[in-house]
């Protein structure tokens, strides 16, 4: 069916839909986007959407399939009828505890359409939200004595593309994100999988030849950008997504538990919001706050503690391989409690030692940094990995070389904080059974934030990283560090899906392929071209870059010029920023360096001045409360000329823009630090036209000229 | 092959074995029993059992079964060769917190022998320790390079019977024990299975037609008594015995995790020990100490909290629906933190209001009770059940008619102290997660011992009641209550092995059929002579005797006497007695109740003057630091007569001894509460024949008579 031919027959369905009172219609604020409603012949609820009046997603089924054993009728999909159908409208502007924009609007017309199952006197809502840049939708389970406790086995929502969309996608898996994208047509998914799967080095639950994670960017053969995420996913598990791709519908997918199931739900409750970001214009998708507005407000009364943190670490050196995270080998196995560190014969190569630690003490005072993150700190690294070990941290315990007093009062004393870290080598009760002591260990010395980690397989064996269960850990894990005002970054956690809204002490998170995998042998030079498209849609990436020496100790090389890493700052949104590589590369660099230490964490505005998800992004930023504004841009293999116009700036005001770029002769494989540093005036009037290398990119520092 | 056939083929083998070097033999402190050890031809390990000449486990292997994805080898169980054997003598005198003995002999002598695998290089110890009074052993594992960590497919241990002995049994279950016992032949097994579950009413995870749980009671033709347990099962899972019923060999059967996994291993560690309990009196069964024995010294400190503990509580209403733990039927389901209580409409039969506690505060303290339990004081228990709900309880929050301070008050006020009462929902995490709290509620309300509960599936689902990881929970519990100086009475939980010699805050457990399944319909009169042959063997019940009223509000009919209810407070040993009636049956019966009320909980001697398993058994007790004896007998539905020799009491000594008895027209399903109460002087000369009812049996209170 053509897309006339099709939207014809939705408002033929609708006329006559309208007549037996199964149809709604919703414009959005602006009216570019229309949502239709509907029940078919079987009575199961059917919406489709259009942008600019012309489909972007064909009429596409709703519903969830129950078990069995719960209840003899396991449809939660057909035999419905409309028993009521709600419009509202919504206008507010909040402000942010942090990010890209001073304020931000939550503009949307409402359609709450409730109904019921014939014979299962079961009523279910679906309730749309449908704002200027997309569309979201949940399920509602009011209070009702005909459901009460059901166990969902399949949620079946359906996003009927209009065509073989090209797509940025990391294949399904219920236990790790960080997968280099793939850029393939919808119908080349299924011949691509097993290699998007290579790409990978961690867990590999596959479900389907054909399923992919979200948030997912597609673009449409005529143009249209089309995102497809979550949000607010509280007390759910994650969503996947599976494609028809004979019909290019994709249906969700949840992560199961360990029997299978989908989800444990006590009525009243929701699913999290469904959405569909759409734009004709990419810009628009990286511009959008609809992920953050279908989450509550924050929760957190007194904010004064959550602060954009820029920090070094004892890090890289263990992930390029020069030092390691464990004290010892002496012993073929630790056991917290028995083994006695103080005895065991030191391995000459632990990071975490006093010496090291004041150095990047030191260093970070120097140079103006927050926090420095020590990793390795605490006893239990020499079999954290792989053993299904329970007891395999209890994170309040130093190795016999980390002075946890002393280096806490070093750094108090310089003005710098250690940023604590807790692995749990994903041992979900182990982390929850030590977790309030480790928080008041981290009160005691003076931390106020954590970056935790989830590596390998979710104990109890049976969970995976993304299902109900392991998500609703790491949302009492940050619930509770926001008890005792810890700010959290949670690597290897769910992806996010805003709820950074309601609890702002979760300043990061990776959940995709971070820096790390340069060192572990691959990212892809595009790979930052698209992050800001899918796995930023949910809330900042704790991206770690910043490195400035592209062939590390164990052999492996960054994919990506200096300049590039620059950009990272600007283009990789976050309240938290690392620079990740050694205090003496950076020492060999100062110069470029010196952008890293000027770049702000908080902004009051952002511009999105070009963008192509897969090819490059180029961004400005005012820095919160002054009106110093940093411009990042970043390319993929191909390089990229930007066209820079600075009409964003003040009126009648001159700055100077400090350019750092790259070198005419760079490339991001065969000279990677090869950069220029530029000083230019400018004013809202100036233009600038600038060249980035493959797999390149350009920071801008553009600060008002005192009169 | 018959006894004395195979019993020569052993002592060629062993002659044989001594030539190779692979076999060993070890007597027992008196020389009674003799453990031969050998390994066979394909080097798996072989014992055997004797009992004053005569075999009682014939040729049994030994040995574990490895995961093969963690390891290429998974067998370890064959290619051993000896290459230690240490032999070592051990006697000691303990006295236990609380017991039924002041003192324990702890005397054995052991055997360590080291084995090493060909190919693999994989050290395992095998350490026997062997009692007079039966055979402990465990596999050790080493610290070395060859085994670190390790997943356990399966133990393969087994007990190799002599013949089709007669077993009390019941089956296979990973998740609870509350079933009637069936006496059979081993044969027999197999074909009773499918009754024996009909028997229970939790849940029934079959594993096999002839799969029976420990500890599991066994008598031969020839009228030795076999029990087969395990003591001190810490980081492990429960094991079961699966029979093959040709050959009357049983094997281990470990509970497995949600993948079929028995066991994750990190060397150095151990199993927990098997324990083979033998005599041909079996009255030594009852009188054995080897399970203590076989679990580590006391931990705790300062014991000086640790106190037996003879309670009332709000409970038996609950039980025989009389009155609810719920407070609102209102709402189809409730949520804490959402629901508010404050304004939901009682339902009038909410049992753990104020007026009941206090009523339940001023009989405790008028008949010198130290404590009333309360379940249902908390908010929850409206769906606490079969839903799966993770957030089911706080344990911390009263309903609005408990007066959680108010009450309190007035029990310290009177001289007793409420017990805690936690019901889990077997939901772990959200136990663990508020466990500091609610003890923390505990000690800042004066409660020193908390029943906790465990009903329904654990939560993850996929995990068991007995599987290692939920084991791992009832330990955590039990230990972080010694830190809070909180006494634990665990329902529900895994049946004890013995843990409390080194935990003596585990006051009680119930993990088994107790009183409660009087109102549910169904306990066989039997029950109460075979429990302490079974169950008890590990450690107390908390079996809540003393019911009154036999026919009860909901219809059940309490398969008991009331002198056989009086009996158990002496035959069901433990530190924590319940008198589980209403106040306003005890005070129809007030004479009656003395025994109740004068029954010590503490003993300094205890004598087993009769036994039969499934029949009867009569047990005297010398009260703690005191010369007042307690006598009870309890006897199955055939009644029973007991002689009882007196000369047990201190020679020229008079006592009064106030006799407790049924009626001659009493029986448990038509009179039960007929009894009769006599005063008789008697001395160390005197001898009573005392019938019992069927169903029946009675208490004698002896005090000495001061001149």
């Amino acid at each position: 069916m053509n897309f006339s031919f099709r939207h014809l027959f939705i408002y033929l369905t609708f006329a006559l839909s309208i007549f037996k009172s199964n149809a709604h219609e919703l414009a959005s604020p602006s009216g570019q986007l229309k949502l239709y409603f509907s029940l078919n012949e079987q009575g199961t609820p059917v919406y489709s959407l259009d942008y600019k009046g012309k489909p972007v997603i064909k009429p596409s089924k709703l519903g969830l399939e129950l078990t069995e054993n719960v209840h003899a009728l396991h449809s939660l999909y057909d035999k419905f009828r409309i028993i009521d159908g709600n419009q509202n409208t919504f206008e507010e502007t909040w402000q942010p505890i942090w990010g890209e924009t001073k304020d931000i609007q939550n503009k949307y017309n409402e359609l709450a359409v409730t109904l019921e199952q014939e014979g299962s006197e079961r009523k279910l809502i679906i309730r749309f939200r449908l704002f200027d840049d997309g569309l979201g939708f949940r399920y509602e389970f009011p209070q009702q004595k005909k459901l009460v406790y059901f166990t969902i086995k399949e949620e079946r929502t359906q996003f009927a593309m209009t065509g073989d969309h090209i797509a940025h996608w990391i294949p399904g898996d219920y236990d790790t994100q960080e997968y280099n994208y793939t850029t393939s047509k919808l119908s080349e998914i299924r011949g691509l999988m097993g290699k998007s799967y290579e790409e990978g080095n961690v867990s590999q639950t596959s479900f389907s030849p054909t399923g992919v994670q979200t948030s997912l960017m597609l673009k449409s053969n005529d143009g249209i950008y089309i995102n497809l995420h979550e949000a607010a996913c509280i007390n759910y598990s994650t969503m996947h997504l599976n494609l028809d791709d004979k019909n290019f519908i994709f249906e969700s997918w949840l992560t199961p538990d360990s029997h299978g199931d989908k989800g444990k739900m006590q009525a009243p409750c929701t699913s999290p919001w469904r959405t569909i970001i759409v734009s004709d214009d990419a810009r628009d998708i990286l511009a959008s706050n609809m992920t953050y507005n279908l989450n509550e407000p924050n929760k957190i009364e007194d904010v004064s503690w959550i602060k954009p943190t820029k920090y070094i670490g004892v890090w890289w050196e263990m992930i390029s391989g020069k030092s390691s995270w464990a004290y010892t080998e002496e012993y073929p196995s630790v056991q917290l409690g028995i083994t006695d560190f103080n005895k065991a014969k030191p391995n000459k190569s632990h990071g975490a030692n006093n010496t090291n630690v004041k150095r990047h003490i030191d260093f970070a005072a120097k140079h103006g940094f927050d926090a420095v993150l020590v990793e390795g700190w605490n006893i239990g690294w020499e079999d954290w990995f792989g053993n299904d070990k329970d007891y395999v941290f209890d994170f309040v315990t130093p190795y016999p070389d980390f002075d946890l007093k002393g280096l806490n009062e070093y750094a108090q004393s310089k003005g710098v904080k250690l940023m604590m870290h807790h692995e749990t080598s994903a041992s979900i009760r182990n982390y929850e059974r030590h977790i309030d002591t480790a928080y008041r260990l981290m009160k005691q010395y003076g931390y106020d934030a954590v970056k935790s980690g989830y590596v390998g397989k979710i104990l109890p064996l049976g969970e995976h990283h993304y299902s109900q269960w392991t998500n609703n850990h790491y949302q009492f894990a940050v619930e509770k560090a926001a008890d005792y005002q810890i700010m959290v970054n949670a690597h290897e956690a769910v992806r996010p899906t805003g709820i950074a809204r309601t609890w702002p002490n979760l300043i990061g998170n990776e959940s995709a392929r971070g820096t790390e995998y340069h060192a572990f042998g691959g990212i892809h030079p595009n790979h930052v071209t698209i992050l800001p498209f899918t796995r930023l849609i949910g809330g900042p990436m704790d991206y770690t870059p910043g490195i400035f020496q592209m062939d590390l100790t164990n052999g492996a090389h960054v994919n990506s010029t200096l300049a590039n890493q620059l950009a990272l700052y600007v283009t990789m949104y976050s309240p938290l920023q690392m620079a990740a590589d050694f205090p003496e590369n950076y020492e060999r660099f100062l110069d470029a360096f010196q952008f890293i230490k000027d770049v702000a964490l908080d902004w009051d505005e952002s511009k999105y001045l070009e963008a192509e998800p897969g090819q490059f992004l180029t961004i400005v930023r005012k820095a919160k409360g002054k009106n110093d504004w940093f411009l990042g841009s970043v390319c993929g293999e191909n390089g990229h000329t930007a066209n820079i116009d600075f009409g964003f700036l003040d009126a009648g005001k001159t700055y100077e823009a400090t350019i750092y770029a790259d070198a005419p002769e760079a490339h991001y494989l065969t000279n990677p630090q090869a950069y220029v540093i530029k000083k230019i005036k400018v004013t809202n009037k100036s233009k600038l036209t600038q060249r980035a290398a493959p797999g390149g990119g350009f920071a801008i520092s553009i600060i008002p000229i005192q009169k």
